[in-house]
């Protein structure tokens, strides 16, 4: 690696230990055996262990490999949505799901506010199969808190529900007892490159999915009965990427090793003084209103001038997030994943302070 | 690496020069990188052009970045097939093909015959409006001709064909003319880990996909019309697996600094000592009866122990194929890649003539 420090939201930041895995993962040929194995399925159950562990993901649950979270939304629509779904949407991602749906021509429907507001009606269409949120909105720094969750699992309980993790597991406590499913990709907070996407599922998912596959396709090599059907023995359909599959758990085991609990709490700490220099900088301001929906892995700021910051932190080889899309020229996005030390964000919040 | 060599068809050893271009995509952040940065648009730019070249890409066509062959078959049916599709299958890979068709409730046919068998009927039903048919069956060594490739063509004008390329490109010279579509996955003949599909696509698929799309769905971000959206502009929909689209880049320039006609060539050498190899020797004797649909990148004997084979090479450090599927324990697979050295394919060949 360079010696820049990305704190760009994604891709990002590569986990400190990812080139000593690596590096372990080519000696012991790990791109070159076969997918099919037994060296190659203890790897796929060491993953899953280490990530049943560090999620503290109930019994109930199965681990499958998707590419990308993109992936995990089609598969989602495809899977476990005959007519309609319904999204809460206030960013680019959460949107994005919704617009996936209606791509498959699903008669799905959306609550939507302005970018990063809170939601204030939690109506949803008695039609809806399964309903989508958004842990935490990479796009604008947006989370729906625990309680929210907790409340839609209450008034919904006949309703799947799809949780969209990416950027905030491991990094923020979900409980995922209030969901059915949850999916994210590793080039987030798992500091791995961009190319494997994580999808669980729960046996109410299996059930919808195993009902409609009587009647209708749910496509083909990840049609969710086939993932069980491999997943089940530890193994995938296809050729996986089990280069990274291997990589993520030795990363997620090396997480648990430092302790889950320091890793949120780290989180915190980061998050409360990345806060307060938003706070205090003078052409800084929160982007989010509600302080308890200000994501605490992706801090979000408006910025006067954007180019600005992000040049001055170029020149010292740190790399900030631009605002997502419409935002880019007036957002500073800067990530707090567990790779980042509490030094390394210290020094992030001195420099801003004293920048001109 | 280890110091193992693997002779398996893919996963498969990687490309010599891999870990030095992996250091050097490291070193340069590509898995940090925005997927919209300038940097990695072009890194994509560089691997299409790469490929084009290496390949002899006709101008007409387009190339996309998806997961894996697996994914190509899915994104083939969603995107190309209205109704239904003809297969020809004969071996585990082409049948998979006609497998995923049906799975996602098309009407498609199958001319099948026994594995490894050639074909004499070229029949394809009226309403088939895709052939899919497969350069290198992997699973049991079987090659189409360029001929037959031609005659299909010729004697289908109005109908698209997809063609197969999984480990036969770039080994095998391919005449993309004659087909509108085709595919591989990067772990064979192209010596990267498993994690990264290929999928080229000429206008006649775009035409297709776009009248299609007025009244169906093709699916979301992997619907070629938003494929090409991106792809216009060399990017991709999603944050893609970055690290290997690099890889295959500079490992596609090698192979074009090389030669590909040197590279063309030695694949011919190292088969032909190969299948002289397997005349010799009183345990084995060709699977494939058919000389000219022998592979020449997938060498697929019968063996009276296969067993017997596998441990003494491994004893050796070096990693024979099994069968795949049911001739897992009567066959032995040897790949002849372009990572493969002549000297590499001659020892071993040496040492299969020595063993008791």
């Amino acid at each position: 690696m360079s010696n820049k420090i990305y704190f760009t939201p994604g891709p990002a930041q590569l986990f400190y230990t990812f080139e000593e895995h690596l590096k372990r993962a080519l000696f012991q040929d790990i791109p070159s055996i076969s997918h099919r194995s037994s060296t190659f399925i203890k790897v796929i159950q060491e993953t899953n262990e280490a990530l049943r562990e560090l999620l503290a993901l109930p019994e109930n649950y199965d681990i499958y490999f998707l590419n990308s979270a993109n992936e995990a939304w089609d598969r989602i629509v495809q899977n476990l949505v005959e007519n309609s779904s319904h999204h809460f949407a206030n960013g680019a991602f959460s949107k994005k799901f919704y617009d996936f749906a209606r791509e498959h021509g699903k008669q799905s429907t959306c609550t939507e506010v302005g970018d990063g507001h809170a939601f204030d009606s939690w109506d949803i269409p008695e039609a809806a199969e399964l309903i989508g949120i958004t842990k935490n909105e990479t796009s604008v720094g947006f989370s729906f808190t625990e309680e929210e969750i907790a409340k839609l699992r209450a008034s919904n309980p006949d309703k799947l529900i799809a949780l969209d993790v990416v950027s905030a597991t491991p990094s923020l406590p979900v409980d995922f007892k209030n969901v059915d499913t949850a999916y994210f990709s590793v080039q987030k907070a798992f500091g791995l490159p961009p190319g494997l996407g994580v999808w669980l599922v729960n046996e109410r998912c299996h059930e919808v999915a195993s009902g409609r596959a009587k009647s209708t396709s749910l496509g083909s090599y990840r049609a969710l009965p086939n993932l069980k059907k491999f997943g089940d023995k530890n193994q995938t359909p296809e050729t996986p990427n089990m280069l990274y599959i291997y990589l993520l758990g030795k990363i997620a085991q090396d997480m648990i090793n430092a302790g889950i609990r320091r890793i949120q709490n780290d989180t915190i700490y980061k998050a409360t003084i990345l806060n307060q220099v938003i706070e205090d900088h003078p052409q800084l301001s929160h982007f989010v209103d509600s302080k308890p929906h200000r994501s605490k892995t992706t801090i979000v700021a408006n910025a006067e001038d954007t180019d600005k910051f992000i040049t001055f932190f170029e020149k010292k080889g740190i790399v900030l997030g631009a605002g997502y899309g419409d935002h880019k020229k007036n957002h500073i996005r800067i990530a707090n994943f567990p790779t980042h030390s509490k030094e390394s964000i210290e020094m992030l919040c001195d420099l801003m302070l004293k920048m001109e």
